[in-house]
């Protein structure tokens, strides 16, 4: 959606972090674009068990979209069972339940075990199967968790990045502090009831000078609906500067064009 | 990561249901990714605005991996005002702040009101920009709230379809009510502690008669050891009768060679 960071270095993150494998990936450009996913997420490592093409691959550089640093540092492994030698735990991504015995997370809980799994200092690994088949029971057999995401079981064809992006999204929410609602107001501030008040004194008043509000019995519940309007949205102290000009010129301009009272 | 599965229709979803328009998009191929990711979400309805290619594009079907039905509803039109004519709330992405003043969501939260706008009936659409630039100034002049996902921002280059990816998986785990911890036993049960009682009893007397917990001192606590490792994981009522089993057939092993005592 926007350009890298001009200058931001990819780094490996300080300690464990989780490592992703991918497991006979076919398409270079899949792993291009997987490494771009796990930098959107802040995950580093990845290895790749039997690429079906080989390692490494121009065509997978010019798909990970400056995440250049991962693909370099990626290693290529025969089997599952040598690529995750050295991790304490192993989760298999497993679109569907297969007839075996295995503890099941969606992929948020997944990446609350990991950020957990982490925390203890333990090495944790994520399988991602081929793009056609996904993984086979061998690989699942290497793993002490399933990680299924919700998912339209309708339409299951998830895209290998895409199953790397979710988990790596999870992966950095997961540790994420970002107010989820929050009115940005940059340079400003919300109003305080006092300026919202004095705006619509000064409404009121031009709107009495005018004589919008002259049938007296209507008068109260008219100004009830507009202080309504008002009170309704959070507004800032620069927007109320701008509507008090806005009412100020076109009080002004009525006058000016002889339509007072 | 598996292929479609078959024969399941991919059909616009009852009610209202989130409208993604795409602003001025530059690929078709990631219009075509966008419509898969869009399926694995269960949204269906597509608006492009100013596509740079024209509309339609034969790539775009070549990577929608059979959400062609999303392709084939989709409508092209001038500009964003005219492509949220219809809706009553529009969400815009925005990878960064900008100078301007707006209510912020995360990509859960926006996934948590559009889930809300929608139980009212109300017509929903979600903005994002075109590949390189992301939506400009205009455009999030016609959003009532903008989007920001918690991202890694050392690296901010999020690919469309993965941005398109993440809000459609949150809009599905929104309403969805998978477990996200659980033991998968397929065709047995979690065993009772009688059962995994019986077999600890059945281990032990073969403990005992292969003179494996012959010091008397230690086999209290070599007993509760074992125990201890049975009782940790979640152990199925197959796999106790594997267990029983294998114990079984290394006691006979034993015996048969005559290393009985």
């Amino acid at each position: 959606m926007t350009g890298r960071d001009a200058g931001a270095p990819l780094e490996p993150p300080p300690g464990e972090s989780p490592v992703i494998v991918l497991v006979r990936p076919q398409l270079a450009e899949n792993i291009g674009a997987v490494a771009r996913a796990m930098a959107n997420g802040g995950l580093f490592h990845l290895r790749l068990v039997a690429p079906r093409d080989g390692w490494p691959q121009d065509r997978a550089w010019r798909t990970a979209s400056g995440a250049d640093r991962i693909l370099e540092a990626a290693t290529e492994h025969a089997t599952v069972a040598e690529a995750v030698a050295d991790c304490h735990r192993v989760l298999a991504t497993c679109p569907r339940p297969r007839h075996i015995i295995k503890p099941m997370r969606t992929a948020r809980a997944a990446a609350e075990d990991l950020r957990q799994i982490n925390g203890r200092g333990l090495r944790a690994a994520v399988l991602f199967g081929p793009e056609r088949a996904g993984l086979d029971n061998d690989d699942m057999a290497c793993a002490d968790t399933l990680v299924r995401y919700p998912l339209n079981p309708a339409f299951m064809s998830l895209n290998l990045a895409q199953a790397v992006m979710v988990l790596a999204y999870e992966w950095w929410v997961a540790a994420d502090g970002t107010e989820p609602r929050h009115l940005m107001t940059n340079e400003t501030h919300v109003a305080t009831k006092g300026e919202l008040e004095n705006f619509l004194t000064h409404l009121v008043a031009e709107l009495d000078a005018s004589g919008f509000l002259d049938n007296l019995p209507k008068r109260p519940g008219m100004v009830r609906n507009i202080r309504h309007l008002f009170q309704r949205g959070e507004v800032t102290e620069q927007e109320l500067r701008t509507l008090h000009g806005v009412v100020r010129e076109l009080a002004r301009g009525r006058r000016e064009n002889g339509r007072a009272p």
